[in-house]
């Protein structure tokens, strides 16, 4: 199963529920998260596209179904997921200083910083209020308040993660430890929880809860990884990055980070200088390539992704939930972990 | 009163609520908000200023104290305001490019603009996890999520008061109603917020609920005004601002909305060849002044500040509260509107 067919199940209560939040207030502060969401363009007018994958609130929901639970009574929670992600892209951008997402415009980049700045913050209160909504679902207020908490740390989470990537631009000397600390906080997190609070709202169970939590925790860092190997190895057509792209941008992503660990003592030597340049052009691409080949780090980068698959199938394996839900968790993980390009 | 004596009532308990909030985690991302607290200064060395004023949450707990209610319990979401209130500093400073902030470098200006916004997000989800620990003071669920709506929806309201804020920078058209309409947002919405969860964390009865809130929201439009008049007359010894220290940034303040509005044809005209220059200068201060001089702006500005107060303390006689409070919230708004500059 692709992403695509999963959110599918789920689009039209998805839509509505973020467009509950989102509203139709004529305020342009809501017409710049309705902007970044993909749903109008500049000028306000719907654009045609289906907007993003939603893939954090799919599996939310099919984690709150797998268990045996009502999913419609936790699209609030799933709205808020997804908004939390996408406020984190608004900053992310501002703080990457990228002028364009999914091929358009960043929000920053068209309203200016301040103005993006806000945004991002409304779209962080919306999120909450969104969870919020669980009440009028239906879902006892202890739970409410349990699933609030678990959205709150995990944002907390992805803000330490956000201080490390950010950290890590000036150095050289990550590791691999380091880098896994970084992921753990910004991706794996938010997929560790919109799997739980997904499966928290199906059932007072804490096994499945817990163990759909560790499968959406290693499954964000397989991704993740893969998305590093990608973003240097991936083609255009494929994945909408060109190829290299992280390496022109100076991500410190895995397989740049293993390199800097574990090339040999020239090449980590060459890998420096590169790295220390105020930019990457073009002619530093072949040689960090052969390099990033040499030391092996693509390998490493695509055994390590595997490793954690492999983890997050255990974890899967012992969540105790329907036949047809785990396959659909199974085909699902493949597809976004070893997706071809 | 003045807020300093509300404050010291209450700062043991306030500065525990904080710091097991903000905690001692060695991970920069806290140094950080610990430096923008006024605890540490930028290489972690504890300060020995008393910190802020705590306003906010002051009230918050004498509002508690006012319905009959026990203020301890309420020390959670008055650390969540307190937070809250910090966290727009932090990206106010960036939205406004301020390099100094009490006396002090502004984050962004000390650890660079992508560690400020990620630093404010830190800080607004810690907000939101103070809020939740009154679950630990025995307050009941309902009442927990009850306060989380309010906050988070007062939030939003700064949001929509920072977006009009920030739209009136390149504006010279903006009216009085719409520069009410952005401090309602900004400034009153946090005081009526204040106001109105120490008095629901203290009694079910709604009457002095709202007359607690609307005596907030009203005293704060008359704070923010009081603050507008200081920003362009206040001396710098009792305000910490210069004189005219708002003309010289721009600000679309009362006094120079209502000038822009109701100054002679002529003078509307000198206003605007002035403000439409990309700096304002020393040597265009005095005509400024004298411009929002004979338009009688001051006079206007101090006059609505008053009826604001008056209108604050209307609500306040209807609140049914102690008189010993009663007479604390008098004194204490006499001093943040009427203060000696």
């Amino acid at each position: 199963m692709k992403p695509q067919e999963l959110s599918s199940r789920y689009r039209a209560d998805l839509d509505e529920g973020l467009r509950s939040i989102v509203g139709d207030s004529f305020l342009p502060l809501y017409h710049m998260m309705r902007y970044h969401l993909g749903w109008v363009d500049v000028d306000g007018q719907a654009r045609l596209t289906s907007g993003g994958k939603l893939l954090r609130p799919s599996l939310c929901l099919l984690s709150c179904e797998a268990v045996g639970g009502d999913w419609k009574k936790a699209v609030p929670a799933a709205a808020a997921l997804e908004l939390l992600h996408n406020f984190t892209l608004v900053h992310d951008d501002i703080e990457d200083g990228d002028h364009e997402r999914r091929g358009i415009p960043t929000v920053w980049h068209v309203w200016g910083m301040p103005q993006g700045i806000n945004t991002g913050d409304a779209m962080h209160v919306l999120s909450r209020l969104a969870l919020l909504k669980l009440e009028e679902k239906g879902v006892p207020p202890p739970k409410v308040l349990r699933a609030a908490r678990l959205l709150d740390e995990t944002c907390l989470s992805l803000c330490e993660g956000q201080y490390l990537d950010i950290s890590f631009e000036d150095r050289l000397d990550i590791g691999v430890d380091d880098y896994l600390k970084m992921i753990g906080g910004k991706t794996a997190a938010l997929f560790a929880c919109s799997l739980k609070i997904g499966a928290l709202l199906g059932t007072d169970d804490e096994r499945p809860i817990e163990n759909l939590s560790e499968f959406g925790r290693n499954l964000g860092l397989a991704f993740q990884i893969q998305d590093d190997v990608l973003g240097i190895w991936g083609e255009d057509s494929k994945t909408g990055k060109s190829t290299a792209s992280d390496i022109l941008k100076k991500k410190k992503t895995l397989p740049v980070v293993y390199a800097f660990e574990n090339a040999g003592r020239e090449q980590i030597e060459d890998l420096t200088s590169i790295y220390r340049q105020d930019e990457i052009g073009e002619k530093d691409l072949a040689p960090v390539l052969n390099i990033l080949e040499e030391s092996g780090a693509r390998q490493y980068s695509e055994g390590i992704a595997g490793k954690y698959l492999d983890k997050a199938l255990e974890y899967l394996a012992k969540a105790e939930i329907s036949p047809s839900s785990k396959q659909d968790f199974i085909s699902l993980a493949g597809f976004m972990v070893e997706r071809e390009y």
